[in-house]
């Protein structure tokens, strides 16, 4: 029973049901074609981090979208 | 010092603080049981996600529950 | 930058390299093609559990094997 | 790339922006300082979790806070 | 499908298998006790860490241990 | 009680316990500092992950060296 769990920084355009549908089933038909595992076996968990609780290079997604826009003509 | 996570999808009718507080003395009290881990060294942490975001059998817990409830007579 | 942890039963039969990389290449393709994130920013982190140590149904996946290898003719 | 999770008990007086950048900012440079890593691959994510969902000794954080409240003069 | 994970410094005394076991059924049925989750559903990962890896109180619990055994008569 | 884990691809030089403890320290530090933590209430987990079981850019680190290996005069 693979579980798998996907991290990612919530966008300023939400990420939406059907990206998370195709997310859920491109996991389950990796696993099930690279592993030969079950289907049914196979659990995905999506958690989605505010911007500003996740950090790169010593900043936060915050600023670091912030000064992308700043500096984007 | 146990670290417990117990990972949920969220469900229609919520699960209670009382239900909470049972699942976070079970554990504590099943630590010191079989472990004999001091009461007060237990942490219990309990995440709540939301369905759409919990994929089981290539389909997100809310179109597996939708199934059910047009299948259900 | 998405962050994909894969949990596994470690099997009898080891997960190759080569199984390893076919799961690390096709998340990041994933997210690219469903996300459209950039694939340098992908990580994706296997942990492989020992059998002893993973549970389903109240059984471990140890008794699990041995139940299954006892029942087939 | 080093990636570090932190996970607090949501706090009634919720843990600000500028705490969450110097949260960052500290491991990136603890990372850089003890590990040589460099700071554009460390990545942090800060989990805030529910005081009812946090649980140390048998009970929930929101039951403790409330038990010093009642005992404090 | 309640996932819950158990994250444990390793013992100088190794964790038996039958103690896995009674932590992997007495957590199934608290899930199915407090929630009436299927006991088939709910999947325990027990990870055992080296204790140089864990921490608590600024100090590894490989130390705490050796200072412990110093002080006691 | 912050529970900080760091998760990092194991190095061909191992990472010393002089340099965990630092890691240690520097954390527990860290929370005491920007959130007036308690420094015996943090807890610090560090795991080490195989550089097999680790993929950026859909490459296991492990075919990353080696390419870098290969590419250095």
């Amino acid at each position: 029973m693979p579980l798998v769990n996907i991290r990612l920084a919530r966008r300023d355009i939400p990420t939406t049901a059907s990206e998370k549908a195709a997310l859920i089933e491109g996991i389950t038909d990796l696993m099930h074609r690279v592993l030969s595992k079950r289907r049914e076996s196979v659990v995905v968990i999506i958690d989605e981090v505010d911007p500003e609780n996740w950090g790169e290079g010593g900043e936060s997604v915050v600023a670091i979208r912030q000064r992308r826009q700043t500096n984007s003509p």
